[in-house]
């Protein structure tokens, strides 16, 4: 039964981006045109966002990255209620076709400039299984090459819009190919001149360290503030962690109790091999792994 | 009559990415599919070609750039004898439904990495008119706004793959908004540091300078190899005019015979404003025209 081994057709809803209704899509029919802003220039923005339990987990903080987004590059704002009321819709079709009101998925929210020929924005989101991959990486630990970013940013020039989470991901997919060509599952940016750690191809760099202290990379010039990431600080925050966003520099991963990739859907993959050379696994990972899913709760 | 003045429709042809079959696809129906590379990442390449007298201008070039592009990327070869077909059946039919062997045009080719579902690259062409601003801007010029290219790449990353001309343009698109807002058409990206000229948003800058010398830039870090600019460099040279691709500076623009970005479909924009400042028009623009008209034919 071949048909049994592909993956379970996606939920799509199409958004009137100025607020108006919200439809199903067919996922067996395409549905954005050749003209797209997002086809022809990557001009447009996303959040992805973990389905659990039957509702999207940290929603105000992909509400609110959204906006930003949209507000850097020029899109309208996409309207909190909208976008909450279409997720909720979505998500509640998911969990009711699959049978599991605790149904756990990716929720991805899509906002571009829209065709050349309206200039509409076209807006639209999915809500799907997890790969299989990022829940395997999510249960075993990945291995994580380190690379230079491979750009740097000049924050100075008028229209620059670092920190909107964009489509264009062509050379951070150039880069995760070259780190699968060295075994490696996923990278770390470092800047090369002064080995501070930046970021994973799509998520933060969480550092954890002796006496209870949490660390990850300040987000600024090749660091985009995350969500997950900054859940998990004010939870920790709260059970009495020390949370630092400052300077990292790559010899401290290697002396950490333990480095993690926290990100929306793959939550946290602890980062079992640097640069070929092992990283121990921690006397306490239960308990971080518990800290971490705490705060997406 | 208001449908008059709708630009007429695009003849849109898919391409079978490994060389089988193209057929036309009805432009008033969407293709791309919502996990397609192109809209979720960026994650493909293009180039966008001059129809004129019924033909693609600048073909083998553009066959050599897309190809390089493709092979920098991952992407499998595109196959020169198939997009060739492809074009001329697209171009035939332009030319059919307009009424007019020498319909003028623009072609543009796209090459995803494809569906993330089935793994096989998209790819398409469309053959449609050119837009009313490009053949306004090549007839009477463009304001310019110079500014930083706003990011350097670091071309000692082993995965970097500067010169693929990829569908990441939101930044561009973000300089040329921040353009408009201060009346510009377009922009030239210089150097902050050194006031070394790079390029266009999508153009190469091409300088006149006396005594029958041309100038452009050097491809290399933050400057695309453009086609036009080499086809002319061709041309020119086969007239006596003396070309050199080398470090230009900004101060050199001021003081050039004349400055014009040159680019497959606007071909030449004549530089007649820069950063408010006029550039006055020189006395031997007609002959630079046909110059370059010449190095097209």
């Amino acid at each position: 039964m071949v048909s049994s081994q592909l993956p379970p057709a996606p939920v799509i809803y199409l958004v009137e981006p100025f607020g108006g209704s919200v439809r199903r899509q067919n996922p067996n029919m395409p549905h954005v045109f050749w003209d797209d802003a997002a086809v022809t220039r990557g001009d447009g923005i996303f959040e992805s966002i973990l389905v659990r339990g039957g509702a999207p987990v940290n929603l105000d903080k992909h509400l609110d990255r959204f906006a930003r987004s949209a507000k850097l590059l020029g899109l309208p704002d996409p309207g909190r209620e909208h976008w909450t009321r279409a997720t909720e819709e979505a998500v509640a079709d998911y969990c009711r076709e699959r049978g599991d009101d605790n149904a756990e998925g990716k929720c991805t929210w899509t906002l571009t400039r829209g065709r050349e020929t309206t200039g509409v924005p076209t807006a639209w989101l999915t809500v799907r299984a997890l790969p299989e991959d990022v829940l395997r990486q999510r249960e075993r630990g990945v291995s994580v090459a380190t690379t230079a970013r491979g750009f740097s940013i000049d924050n100075d020039v008028p229209w620059m819009r670092e920190g909107a989470k964009t489509l264009n991901y062509a050379l951070t997919m150039a880069a995760l190919r070259w780190a699968g060509e060295q075994g490696a599952d996923d990278v770390i940016f470092v800047d090369p001149e002064t080995d501070r750690v930046l970021e994973g191809a799509t998520s933060s760099v969480l550092v954890v360290k002796k006496g209870g202290r949490l660390r990850t990379p300040a987000p600024g010039a090749g660091v985009m503030a995350g969500t997950t990431q900054a859940a998990i600080f004010e939870h920790a925050d709260s059970l009495g962690w020390k949370c630092k966003a400052k300077d990292i520099y790559l010899s401290e991963l290697f002396k950490a109790e333990s480095v993690w990739l926290v990100s929306s859907t793959r939550i946290a993959a602890r980062v079992k091999r640097l640069d070929g050379t092992k990283l121990p696994a921690p006397d306490n990972a239960p308990e971080i792994r518990q800290l971490i899913e705490g705060a997406l709760a």
